[in-house]
């Protein structure tokens, strides 16, 4: 036998005995790795795919992620896409949570920005690390990846400002409770944490006996005399109001597994409901009494004076960046606000620190219920858009967003990148049950492309319809290998690339003829093909410079299908922008403004 | 006239203000605004460069780099390829500095795992970063980039890990000073700086005058007592040795500019000189006296044998990494050792702090070269390499690298990859007055990429001849987009892809058959074309799959003249790998071997 032939065999001997081990461990009477203890727990969340790169200090572990049988390795293209890209899978899979695993320094650093994303949106991404072996963490040699001054905790120190959470795990004693408990920090608070993997722990066994409890994502209950108390002024203030309530769902509602409460308490009592961007689609755009985006005083003009007069506004989950709310531009005097969130609760002016929504809520909608009828004939703008009648070919902006909205279906996953594609969008409703996904606060550009990646997997495992990204060709560059990693996976998106010659958020910001928000121009519709489908069997891609060209596009059954991975270059003006991005960049400009200019 | 023909010209108004502005302040009679004293700064240091990506809180200070005479802004696909190419600029445009301008945030935390190999290899980097304004940083608004909890201060505190010495700029009265600080951090201790750009400073004018004292790369002088006493030293040593000494030079005689006086020292005194990995071409290799690479018990064994056995040995710059070392296994006892570093001198036992060697080395070699004749009959090692003859057509990695060896010119840049590369071009002599470029100590794989459009423009900018890089087909999926900035800016570096599908370096390391370490196969010779080049005008890429094919391009004049940007994918067997790089896996393996395997 050639030493080729042994060594394949070997290799094969390896993973069956891996196999079988992850196996065995299922009854919890085994004794089990470290490492195949956390894929269990893993396995427990509805972790299905784990995201990164393979480097030296994981290379083990690696071994254990492949011989697994439900979680599957995707090996990204670089790091900060794999982060991207777990960011991604845990926004679609809600109850789930996103895994990136890199090795020591170089590895996490690269991916140390999408982390920090998943920090400022509340997304629960678990960051494992592949580290050196425990007695090289105390003799400190200088390997490679390493500062190359004995500062083996440098990388954790950059961490501990982007993760809740941290574990160095240093021995078999306390591995499986550190797991544990990083991981429940990330599922109840719906942000990332950090875990390192010792080279020499990753196959040191331990008790399996703990699997057998679950990992509880439930927040602590709410004190039930200060709810009780909370709930009582809640209905007062409703009183007074005579029932002029509106609700503003946003971004926490959907982080923090609110989204079903907030669906009862809007279904039962009928109050009118409106939804900031961060908070799109957490209840049905389709909804008889969901009016439409509120952003301050960049909302439309009907739909900003409804929220604004109303006489009590139940905010949910409101998270206020700039971006979310118009510039800071709200007209809702907290005298008449309700705020609901994850740990606490505050009636006008008074916080309730403890008392969390998804307890909260479902005992006000029991409260409410009597009043809906009342309710239900607050009037409520009909959030709709018309495909303007525009006589030249140039796919506008104002053209193409309206166009766009025809094209959804339910269920579409829809990931808008931070710019002309998240602004675009805001104005049109998306189908029932659809997902919009958006980086509205971290907004790094680029990180659409990783987690599209990340949401494609996601909507695949539970059931959803296509994957759709709108993307910007400068946002694109910043990520496109990723492109490589779907067609690997035989994933399906279609991506649409605003091709309009730069960045063009920036021009609207600052310097809007300057050169440095130029880009280059790639071939488009030929990278699919570089990228790994060289047969052009497993891919399409098209270029569309005419509203007829577009419209012929969208109406062709084969691509609506989405059966295949396709790219769709949408030729469109240099200076054109969407209506709330302009007004957006217009406020921006004024609190950014550069002094002499 | 049409408002876009208004803003146009309104635009062209305020780039000549701007320029004339940036001329006006030469004499340093004028005031000058903050942004263009630190570009006067970055001019007085021959920075002719800045990489980055442009981002709403750095606009307003692009637009004073835009108009600048001498520097020019290279607008980068992504920030961690900036940060790289930074880096590679600063490495091989020696009394220079590299330049990274980021965003706030998303950007600047792309970027530092750039920042943090540059840290870990001594290369003085400028990462300076726009950020709000002095009134935001302290109001802390919710604004897009933040981590939504108020915390402004988390990024500098991940890059303290990372940087030597930062600089928040707060007000006009300490800018000047503070910006010249942190620049002379980086030029005498040769690491990365931070320094935050508020947008409301930019603009804002200082004092000239400062700008007419410029800054100084010269470390603390020695102190003259103590630097006689280690003369002494030495020259007892060097006599008991009976003139039995070889020299050693590593990375830090290129990174703390000692360049020179390693070369004044081994020309003058005629001893017997070798070079560890990272100090490759810090001294000539075509040189009568040099021997070849030293790196512990992977060296060649003639090289191992001569280094070992003499009676003294002077280690100038030394940097003991793994990789750099042949993983620890040096054989040279510190009694036997006088090791020369930037600050400190160490005589056998005895380390003499604040004795530099930029100083004492002239010193030294006036003090030795009486003694030259005897030194220069010290057998020295022929360091050449032998194209094999080998019979099949494939191109091995045995066959490979002395091939290329024969390729090279005199004042060509060479930069490999870490992994199957940098091992690899390990036993191939560079030609005199080349630069061979490299991440030995940080290793991170990708880097390469990066830091070839930063060594591009530095050895355009210093009249080097060609630069030729060689990375793997792993590693270049991580930073491939870089070539599309290649491409915008007319560089014509020579770049050799080895595809032996997937991550070799790691099949060596652990799971030689494991599916983690394939990637997915690009279509190479098609990229270019899709990254800017769509006529196919201004590159031309190749496959060569034999080794017939390899030479007779290797001697085609026009490819070998690098008129234009070329790729050339080499085909090679996927479990084949230089000598050193088999050794090193099997000494790190052991160090880091996984329990149970």
């Amino acid at each position: 036998m050639s030493s080729q032939a042994a060594s394949s065999l070997q290799a094969e001997v390896d993973r069956l005995r891996l196999q079988l081990e992850s196996l065995q461990a299922k009854d919890g009477s085994e004794p089990i790795t470290i490492g195949n203890y956390l894929l269990a727990r893993l396995e427990q969340l509805q972790v299905t795919k784990m995201f990164g790169v393979p480097g030296d200090f994981n290379l083990g572990f690696l071994d254990l992620v492949e011989d697994h049988p439900t979680v599957d390795w995707v090996g990204n293209c670089n790091e900060l896409n794999a982060a991207y890209a777990a960011d991604g899978y845990a926004r679609v899979k809600e109850h789930s949570i996103g895994v990136v695993l890199t090795t020591f320094g170089v590895g996490e650093l690269s991916a140390i920005n999408g982390i920090a994303g998943a920090f400022s949106e509340m997304v629960p991404v678990l960051n494992l690390v592949g580290v050196p072996s425990t007695t090289q963490q105390k003799t400190k040699p200088m390997l490679h990846h390493t500062l190359g001054d004995g500062r083996f905790d440098a990388y954790i120190k950059a961490a501990e400002n982007f993760t809740i959470s941290q574990a160095i795990l240093t021995d078999t004693n306390t591995a499986a409770a550190e797991i544990d408990r990083v991981l429940t920090d990330c599922i109840t608070r719906a942000r990332p944490v950090y875990l390192t993997l010792p080279t020499n722990l990753v196959f040191e066994k331990i008790s399996s006996e703990r699997l057998k409890i679950p990992l509880s994502r439930l927040p602590p209950p709410n004190d039930p005399d200060v709810e009780a108390f909370v709930l009582d002024e809640i209905i007062k203030l409703v009183e007074d109001a005579k029932d002029d309530v509106v609700i503003l769902v946003d971004a926490c509602a959907i982080r923090h597994d609110a989204r079903q409460e907030v669906n009862e308490l809007i279904t039962k009592t009928g109050y009118p409901v409106y939804s900031a961007p961060m908070g799109k689609t957490a209840v049905s755009e389709t909804y008889e009494r969901y009016g439409g985006i509120y952003v301050g005083s960049i909302s439309r003009p009907d739909i900003k004076e409804k929220v604004e007069s109303a006489k009590l506004i139940f905010s949910v989950g409101c998270l206020k960046s700039d971006f979310n709310t118009g510039n800071f531009t709200y007209s809702i005097p907290p005298s008449r606000t309700v705020e609901f969130h994850s740990d606490h609760t505050k009636v006008q002016f008074a916080a309730f620190q403890g008392i969390g929504m998804k307890e909260l809520l479902p005992l006000l909608t029991a409260r409410l219920q009597p009043t809906s009828e009342v309710a239900r004939k607050i009037p409520v703008p009909n959030f709709t858009t018309v495909v303007p009648d525009e006589t030249d070919e140039i796919i506008t902006q104002a053209w193409f967003w309206p166009k766009m909205g025809t094209f959804f279906k339910p269920k579409d996953v829809v990931i808008a990148e931070t710019g002309t594609s998240s602004f675009g969008i805001l104005d049109v409703p998306l189908p029932d049950k659809s997902v919009f996904v958006s980086q509205i606060l971290w907004g790094s550009i680029g990180w659409t492309v990783g987690s599209t990646l990340g949401a494609a997997f996601a909507a695949r495992d539970i059931g959803l319809n296509r994957t759709i990204l709108f993307v910007g060709d400068g946002s694109l560059q910043l990520t496109v290998q990723e492109l490589s990693v779907m067609l690997r996976h035989d994933l399906k998106p279609i991506i649409f690339v605003l091709n309009n010659s730069g960045y063009t958020i920036e021009r609207f910001l600052h310097g809007k003829e300057r050169k440095y928000n130029d880009i280059s121009n790639w071939n488009w519709t030929a990278l699919l093909s570089v990228l790994g489908d060289a047969e052009g069997t497993r891919s399409q891609s098209y270029t569309v410079k005419t509203k007829d060209e577009l419209s012929a596009l969208l109406d062709t059954a084969s691509f609506a299908q989405a059966e295949k991975i396709q790219l769709v270059e949408v030729m469109m003006p240099k200076h054109d922008a969407p209506r709330a991005l302009i007004q957006q960049a217009e406020l921006s400009g004024k609190t950014n403004a550069y002094v002499a200019l």
